[in-house]
């Protein structure tokens, strides 16, 4: 039976490269897979796919009594609504450990680095199958999105090892130089509705019975943001509400200065300050040094949440 | 910090080697470790360590404020009582993905194999680090125990091959000989207070919010337990209510004729029935070809509850 490998909503650039990269090795070593995606493609990932000539995965969202090997995440918040209903064959992260569960055994390649393919690189190296130009091209592309090129607290040295060796497959010389380009293509904004960006890379987590939703928009300069952040703040004020949430953040990074600027919505921004060890004032806080929403935001919450 | 390597409650061989094995590998690639245990040896894990001349894993069942690797389980129920309070760095397991979570990243090396020490072994090939030779012996020994020298369902090519390369280390010439003398030492029951038996390798399950207990208990000739069956009964009613749990199950299994004779109690045994397509008189049924909780017990049990 055919397994299908996906990543979570929303799907950034690692849910869908590592999906296509996942599903590439699975049907190497003889396991019938496809990948498919849970939502639209972001510009920067249809830039990725462009650059190296794959095609996207197709969209699907409904699994029930369907093979699936899950990616990129492992919290339920995230995955399938009928996830419940399907067999969860493996799952390949880098996040915290989730409550997604399972009644079966199953493969868990779980490891903290910046990204899931780096971790599928480690798994073609354990099968030893070959990776193919256009899906090194990809595996590149993640590792250097997720670890903003190297820049954030989540990279490893095998990140950076993982990158230098798909490069080389990938014939791209000057790796830096081309995620610097693909960052400008992340940082755009203009011409884009305010909440297709609120929900560009959005993931919603529970916290002690609390939905926390927190979104993230990762650019090459934080001015982008001016003449539209009175209305991100009225947008994910909305965001809250409709989805029954208790908070909503949404983190506006700023790869060069290194630091994000967070805008918040909650019922009790008493929590957020406690965790991040700040006032908020109107809505808004600078957290400096904070790049990492898995490694620097999420963990905190969840403390302070407890 | 150092960390503590632990495995479930009611430690059987697996949680043991296992908890000794990563706390030796961690200890060779540069991390602090120490291999601890949730509770007393069972007869056959004493024997292996004693075998080996491998010491036992000092007793310990709290862990707040510590870093922690857990194997072979991940499951809550089978965990410290304060794991929420502690740090997992990782999880080496076989069993179905469980309820434990996290809030930040770790390492996770889940497989579908017979036995975590299997796991473990590829993590020594992965780290290239040599095992030594009373490590080598109880790694082994774990997987004969928990593939039941081969013979249960959960049983890999991985588990064979890593049997082999064990047991050349650790200098067995014939591996399944001296497995069947492990199961003879874990056969005896002779002298064993009742609740002892029934609790050498007992198992909480959470299955859609009810508790369910499933013991097992190996032997190479089931006919051992014809004058305590009555007793092993009454003593599964007790366990039952003093826990609270839905139902409590027994597997006497008899590793040479293949099969299990379940003993079960229950609020709606009618569950179990439909489990295991079969009648339950007189609080038993025997189940053919039934080895392995892990794969034939407990995956149609939790389809029943769900």
């Amino acid at each position: 039976m055919t397994a299908f490998v996906l990543g979570h909503k929303i799907p950034d650039s690692d849910s869908v490269c590592s999906a296509l990269s996942l599903a590439y090795l699975k049907n190497a070593i003889g396991e019938q897979a496809i990948a498919v995606r849970q939502g639209e493609l972001n510009p920067e990932t249809a830039f990725i796919l462009q650059r190296f000539g794959v095609e996207s995965p197709l969209l699907k969202t409904s699994f029930a009594g369907e093979n699936v090997y899950i990616v990129d995440h492992s919290d339920r918040a995230q995955s399938p609504d009928d996830l419940s209903e399907a067999t969860v064959l493996g799952i390949v992260d880098h996040h915290k450990l989730g409550d997604i569960t399972t009644s079966a055994p199953l493969e868990c390649w779980i490891r903290p680095v910046g990204c899931t393919n780096t971790i599928i690189k480690e798994m073609y190296d354990y099968y030893q199958v070959d990776i193919p130009k256009p899906i090194a091209g990809i595996m590149m592309s993640a590792i250097l999105s997720d670890t903003v090129i190297f820049k954030s607290p989540t990279c490893t040295d095998i990140d950076i090892k993982a990158v230098e060796a798909l490069a080389k497959i990938a014939g791209i010389d000057d790796y830096k130089a081309y995620g610097v380009e693909m960052f400008k293509v992340k940082s755009k904004v203009e011409g884009t509705p305010i909440r297709e960006l609120v929900l560009r890379d959005f993931k919603d987590f529970e916290m002690n019975g609390k939905m926390v939703g927190i979104g993230q928009l990762e650019t090459v300069d934080l001015s982008v943001f001016d003449n539209i952040k009175a209305a991100l703040q009225a947008d994910i004020a909305e965001l809250k509400v409709e989805g029954g949430r208790h908070s909503v953040c949404l983190l506006l990074t700023d790869i060069m200065k290194e630091g994000s600027e967070l805008l918040v919505v909650g019922d009790d921004l008493s929590l957020i300050e406690k965790a991040f060890d700040t006032s908020v004032v109107a809505g808004k806080s600078w957290l400096e040094g904070v790049l990492s929403r898995k490694k620097q935001v999420v963990p905190p919450l969840e403390k302070a949440f407890a």
